[in-house]
């Protein structure tokens, strides 16, 4: 398959490096950059992330067939309602890092015929850094992209967008909305919560000291704070409810540490193990 | 400075490391590896990160004119002491992640003068791997060493464990255990602590979403349950001081995000990147 025009509404790590790998890949003829900033979008050009640049949407993805949303997930369903409305049959998806909200709103601000168009997703990949400087057309290989379409949304829009994400080498699933976020409080956004209050509470002057461990620990809390704020006001109620949890575990080590339980302890350092060897390195 | 005989007590990640990174420089004629395992001593001495082995501690040490014992933290104070005694002229040094308890119970139960030989030492280095397998001569290459010893060590002791130290490529520091364990329950303890609980709470049925963030927030988690019990017990008081301020910053960011108080987890995640940041990569 190969798209004569992809639009991407915002150039940054994930619409950069989705760029990147759609050219390396020869999927896509054109695409075409759409942001706010000249520097960016020229950052993005010169990397030959996209073909063409606009800071119009509605001129950016007129002949589009193919549109990803990559802006900040708060501006994401007005950017996805504007793509619509703006095209008649370009197939219209995005990459936020949460579903529920976005897809509610796309839903509730377009007409259901507008909304067909639309399926949400969201690729598993990332770094703690950001902009077009960042992007690499491997960010996704290997990868799982989750797609989130609702009984509203078209087979073929699906079948198009798994398509596209196939070419950058990722797999794709599909899950509701509602299940995507629970299941990414857990894996991404309580440990972005945690990992920041763990590089926030550690002093500065403390830092000579931190190995790897402390290193690795606290890798993500470097990321782009005004992304994480959206991303985890977006997610409140699944990363509340994560954040509960981790709490009570917490404390669980914590009082067997107070109490000098060392079988205890042993106990709960053993599930960390065990949780975290399941995964692999 | 060139030693004929070392001695290595423990032949594990670090020991084993220590032996590979002393025959790497040409620093040490004979590395004497001592432990209660045969495997794990046939295998360092495969890996010729030693270049003799014994089950006897009294016996490895007998020659050495430096011994340095790289057991599990509740074990080295009886090893020092028993390295200690069967000497009379050699340094000891240990390498356990934490020193007040360490030095301590050497100095209560070996005389003023054997214990004036022995220097407590930490490389802040290792790995969530364990055994001579995992060793690597290039392990404490830029890495701090901090020593600690008290007024009552000999400067010539100090002198001969900070060549060693230097030979591996590491740069060496003195603290008091006092202030050593402080800063390790901060940049060391509590991250172990909130790595296994968040590797804990997360069920593996959501690892296939766990992305590169997961992973390293994590990666500490899989550490050696024991080593890990034991080190958090040695340093009990001042990992649960980190621990009880980790936990009220892990407050706040629930508060922020209960309250939807957008301004106060903008902050708090800022706080998290500057700290981040000031490390570097």
């Amino acid at each position: 398959m190969r798209w004569r025009c992809v639009a991407i509404v915002g150039v940054g790590l994930i619409g950069g490096s989705l760029g990147l790998a759609l050219r390396r890949a020869g999927a896509a003829e054109r695409v075409v950059g759409i942001g706010r900033n000249h520097e960016r979008l020229q950052l993005a050009a010169s990397r030959d992330a996209i073909t063409d640049w606009t800071t119009d949407l509605s001129e950016g993805v007129s002949e589009a067939e193919l549109v990803v949303v990559c802006s900040p997930v708060d501006c994401i369903a007005q950017h996805v309602v504007a793509a619509l409305k703006a095209t008649r049959e370009a197939v219209v998806t995005d990459v936020g890092s949460t579903k529920t909200g976005i897809v509610a709103r796309v839903v509730a601000r377009a007409t259901p015929r507008l909304a067909r168009r639309f399926v949400g997703g969201h690729p598993i990949a990332g770094s703690e850094q950001s902009g077009p400087a960042a992007a690499r057309a491997d960010l996704f290989e290997g990868r799982t992209v989750v797609l989130t379409p609702t009984r509203g949304t078209s087979r073929q829009a699906i079948r198009l967008v798994r398509a596209m994400w196939q070419r950058t080498g990722a797999k794709v699933v599909e899950m509701t909305p509602q299940a995507h976020d629970r299941v990414l409080a857990t894996t991404s956004h309580l440990p972005h919560v945690v990992a920041a209050a763990l590089a926030a509470v550690t002093q500065t002057k403390d830092l000579p000291w931190a190995g790897t461990g402390w290193a690795d620990t606290t890798r993500i809390a470097a990321g782009d704070a005004d992304l994480w704020r959206a991303i985890l006001m977006e997610n409140r109620r699944p990363t509340l409810r994560e954040l509960e949890k981790f709490a009570k575990v917490l404390a669980e080590f914590r009082s067997a540490l107070a109490s000098c339980d060392e079988q205890r302890l042993r106990k709960l350092l053993l599930k960390g193990k065990r949780h975290r060897d399941a995964l692999g390195s």
